[in-house]
């Protein structure tokens, strides 16, 4: 018998999953899926940790709300892997507020806390939290442990973490937070292995998918980052604007007789590549797209991104490190020579053969920053978390 | 009989006013004063170049709205300066909007035109038009003639003046405008006499004062802005918050019960400095003061003024030269020492006995950066924009 934890990560239109057999001191993927409630017939996947599929089942549309299919990848495991006791669940919360600097098991105080954050991210908060709810239905003994995106910036302090408001507001809550804590912990681990004398240095890690941000490290610390409060600061993203000028929000609600709801939707769903291109919010897309508008999407994408290395590279004060991760910047070549080319006067050369090939380290031998391509690891940061709060029992 | 033209710079709290010889190719400035409505009783104050008392007078609170103040100073200038024929009343508008590149007459067209831009700066623009109304109303024949704060920076293009917004709102004139290009314009002049060298070089000039932005500059013409659709945007100011998270606008109205008109008031007259400190938006009063609250606003300040100017570094691919201007930028050393300081990683080194002397010269001999402070002066660009108006006539 051996122990192992299911790990969840929701995302916008679908939950990936993975089982962690945790007994080693690296919990090890036993196999991992997809839930997905939003097709027209709600669809579990469970492949290998190589990608073969391992099983598959349909529900009908009535049984998403209800959980089946939480129950099918808990029975599915029970059935499969009979040797592992599952000792808990872990989620990816995307906010931990003020309070929570690292993992928690989700006691019903906890949940409670976490539930009053959904403010902070009003779309994110409440999917992280809905399989909580579900799962505690079907397993009312089984342990849920919280993984927050927030909780490796608590790092970062005034100014970094200060709003120009009054201070009223930042005694309520109302700071900057920053996200894609998980990915950015794991990336910094990661990089601690393939290069240790970078960890003292000045890094910055560009986590660069449908959401995106980067953060500023300093011994492998988050120190500034680009999201704020919310997920909708900081970088051009798939359908987020990113950082605007604040009076374009009064603006609208002003003169574009739009409601608050309105503006929200607008921001959240409407802008970023896809507001931009007008034709999609997926980078591949736009990048194969010969329409000049994608062209454009692209190009704003990567000057805001280049930017915003500028502001954390003032944030550390100056740039020995940078590392691509996240889907975009995992895979999209063209994205990273296109922010290599022009950062060139902060020192960074791309090597092209390197970048083409998406080996580990892609800066050619004149560079004065390193730079990398490091795949991300969410679930296995939460799988190591959850490890540890088990332990700590 | 020579020529002359008066010229109105409309803040937050008084006019400001020059009346300048346009006879020879540059204008001089012949008297200048206040205009000050806000006070119990309104006040109209004219002193020499050298700034000499030569005229001051006091109004009834009720006449302050009807224009008195405006007629006392006409007549003052009739009366003192009899042998000036008066061709033109120049006025600094904060919003030129899409179309205006340049100065224009304000026409009744013009001027419908431009008052349709208040939504873009609510604050400003009226400010900016009334006296326009006043002198109109008193002198019918009297040409008068708007220069932008925004006309400047219309060299700036795509993706610098793009927000990442369905395209839509783009073609509706919500983009990147910026603003204090008056300013710009001007010290841009003046580097180009100081150090025609660095012209084709990479120039951010920062204006820092109750109002604040940077401008990146190359060939003399401006490529980026820190103020985007509104003057809200960019750097902590002395009331106004600058760039923020825009989650930040949605959660005070959907969970702090605030109302779009409240979020407004918040963002452009209770944070920053002020808000920050809660003490003072005037920064000679937080160098003074020994509360860490001041401390924490003027290190809010120059972190997000560093941050700003790396980003408009970013824009240019560098940076060789930065010059300071406007209240802060040319009065406050420790404001300069501290931007110096935390900019090394750029190139910038500011000699401690040149930035005390406030020469135009402060950049150490080590300095890769050239930097510089230039008393800025948006009367005398506005001067010699109403002489080329006239001559063009």
């Amino acid at each position: 018998m051996t122990a192992s934890v299911l790990v969840l990560n929701s995302g916008s239109s679908s939950i990936k999953f993975g089982l962690f057999d945790i007994a080693a001191a690296e919990p090890a993927l036993v196999c991992k899926g997809l839930l997905d409630e939003h097709e027209a017939k709600p669809r579990l996947v469970v492949r290998s940790p190589e990608g073969g599929d391992l099983f598959e089942t349909r529900r009908e549309a009535s049984d998403a709300d209800s959980g089946h299919l939480f129950a099918d990848v808990l029975d599915f495991i029970e059935e499969r892997f009979a040797d592992h006791r599952l000792r808990a669940v872990g989620h990816r919360i995307v906010h931990g507020g003020p309070d929570y600097s690292g993992p928690v098991e989700l006691t019903d105080d906890v949940y409670a806390k976490l539930d009053a954050l959904t403010p902070l991210a009003p779309l994110h908060q409440p999917r992280c939290l809905e399989p909580v709810r579900t799962i505690r239905a079907i397993k009312p003994d089984l342990a849920q442990i919280a993984c927050f995106d927030t909780a490796f910036h608590h790092s970062m302090a005034a100014p970094a973490s200060r709003f120009a408001l009054p201070r009223r507001y930042e005694e309520r809550g109302i700071r900057r937070y920053g996200f894609h804590g998980l990915s950015f912990e794991y990336v910094a681990g990661r990089l601690a292995k393939i290069a240790p004398q970078l960890v003292a240095k000045r890094t910055v890690i560009a986590h660069l998918g449908n959401g995106a941000s980067l953060c500023a490290l300093r011994d492998g610390r988050s120190v500034d980052t680009t999201m704020g409060l919310t997920p909708l600061d900081g970088l051009v993203m798939g359908t987020r604007s990113g950082t605007i000028d604040p009076g374009v929000l009064l603006y609208l609600q002003q003169h574009e007789n739009m409601s608050v709801g309105d503006v929200q939707h607008l921001l959240y769903h409407e802008s970023g590549l896809l507001g931009v291109s007008g034709i999609s919010a997926d980078m591949r897309v736009l990048l194969a797209s010969r329409e000049a508008a994608a062209r454009e999407a692209v190009d704003l994408f990567v000057f805001r991104t280049v930017q915003e290395i500028a502001v954390m590279a003032a944030s550390l004060g100056g740039l020995d490190c940078l590392v691509f991760t996240g889907g975009i910047g995992e895979h999209a070549k063209e994205i990273r020579a296109a922010i290599g080319e022009q950062l060139g006067w902060l020192g960074v050369h791309i090597d092209a053969g390197a970048n083409d090939a998406a080996r580990d380290r892609i800066s050619g031998g004149g560079s004065t920053v390193n730079v990398f391509v490091i795949p991300t690891n969410e679930e296995l940061t939460i799988a190591r978390h959850c490890a540890a709060v088990l332990r700590a029992k």
